[in-house]
């Protein structure tokens, strides 16, 4: 989207931070998106903030009108101080992002974990008004995000939401263990990655799989069924542990998942008494992005500020 | 203990109401415990408020000098409503608690869920400060309790911290599923009522079930073991989900685990690479009914209230 610029409007960026590109959206007002770019980087953050200037340029939008920027981080972030403690996929650690960025701009930052800012997003843009929200990120990896009280929960020291290192007692049989900075057990079983190893056995790649399921491959079939299977029962945990209303499955992966979403619903309800709504995310891979603009839209909404204040 | 009355005080109550016993407990100020009483009492409202009248009377305290008091009960709480949704142990369904003991007192009560009341008590009298808690009660069932941000996570429908239910995936491949007011999953593996059933086999109770396996009794070594490395699993998998600071691990089976504390410790650093502080209650059965004074002496310090306001 190119972007258009009204003088009476206030504007807010959101920033999500990947390993090879900057996703960088700008909303005006509520929320209506008027830019939105993926720019190619490297985890340089001159880089990085060369491509957020360029997208600003290109929105026409003056720097004295913009209101906010949220910035999503993959990695554990100390959020109320805005330090990117350890990102091993950018290769950052204690990285001060927000005191670099506050040097560039004179707008109010906020630096979060990714996985965190995506359900904020999911939140805002997604129409998941409510106050007890779990979101999956299945992509390379597997991360997740808690809403309890209306509030993210990042744990005493901003390691929540890790359900890539959940454990089944089968891993422990077979020796396996989790690490700090490796592939988590659960991650091994069920992510995009996971997903790619038991498909380039039979030639297919993950959302080629998921084609080969509706199709009835038999070979297909076992691998997306246990696929299936171990995510219902990581959900079902999760709902007997924290009781959301709504259990929200990202990532890049979630855009297969339409044909096993109602299987996962079916087991889910068999593995846990508690009720629960499951539903794929509208937003995709932009649900980062867009809650760097919805955190500061609810941080307004709570203050009780109105359009153009 | 016997109570005194200091006429310049102010006194909380605290009650825990279990199937067959009432624990009421009365503090002055601060929390200095004054009274403790345990009533066999049935599940009879009019004899629960009986007991509750009969602590106060021993206690001499007139009944305005009395601040407040929080009720614990097993079950399904609409805390906010303080409405009983639904305890099976009492046979209690839709009961309006807090309007009930309304009628029969004049100062502030809520009602609460046992267990999100005990995690209460262990804040506050446990002396565990920390604003992100998991606290998981082990004793005829399972049952946990989640400080997070400083709240209790009480879910989208007052489900929350079910962990009873959590299951595994060789629980599905033993055709288990967890059913709604039936023993889930996990308690049938950890809890006091499993490791009675195993011992009885053996001719053991559960607190003899330890003291044979720290006697290396060899018939005995693999049931605790199995036990130590389910409850571990439980626990690590919370810690990568919530990272709380520290697991406190209550309930009736809580005082036969000293002997497998640090057993617990191992695994759970195994499981997860997530640091936690995982220690055993100091408060046992008392934890709900302190909890019923903890709540509103916290109230009243995040008030600001002083001393004989």
């Amino acid at each position: 989207m190119r972007g258009r610029f009204d003088n009476d409007s206030a504007y807010r960026i959101g920033v999500d931070i990947g390993g090879t590109k900057v996703l960088i959206v700008i909303a005006e007002d509520e929320g209506d998106i008027i830019i939105k770019e993926k720019i190619r980087t490297s985890p340089d953050i001159n880089e990085i903030i060369k491509a957020i200037n360029t997208c600003i340029k290109n929105s026409n939008i003056p720097n004295q009108r913009i209101d906010s920027m949220g910035v999503g981080v993959p990695g554990m972030v100390d959020s109320k101080e805005g330090i990117v403690i350890d990102s091993p996929s950018l290769k950052w650690r204690e990285l001060k992002l927000r005191q670099i960025l506050e040097q560039c701009y004179q707008f109010p930052i906020v630096v979060k974990n990714d996985v965190n800012l995506a359900v904020i997003g999911e939140r805002w843009f997604g129409g998941n008004h409510n106050d007890n929200i779990f979101y999956i990120a299945v992509g390379t990896g597997v991360g997740s995000a808690i809403i309890a009280n209306g509030q993210i929960v990042e744990g005493s020291c901003y390691s929540a939401g890790e359900i890539g290192y959940v454990i089944g007692k089968e891993d422990i049989q077979l020796g396996r263990t989790n690490n700090s900075l490796e592939f988590g057990t659960f991650e091994q079983k069920v992510s995009g990655t996971a997903l790619a190893l038991k498909g380039a056995e039979l030639g297919y790649t993950p959302p080629e799989l998921f084609l080969q399921y509706q199709d009835k491959n038999p070979k297909v079939i076992p691998i997306i069924k246990d696929f299936t299977l171990e995510l219902s029962l990581a959900i079902a945990n999760v709902v007997s542990l924290l009781n959301p209303e709504i259990i929200i499955i990202g990532g890049g992966v979630a855009q297969s998942l339409d044909c096993i979403i109602d299987e996962i619903r079916y087991h889910t309800a068999k593995l846990t008494p508690i009720a629960v709504r499951i539903e794929l995310s509208k937003l995709g891979g932009e649900a980062g992005a867009l809650g760097g603009i919805a955190y500061f839209l609810e941080q307004s909404k709570s203050k009780g500020r109105v359009k153009n204040e």
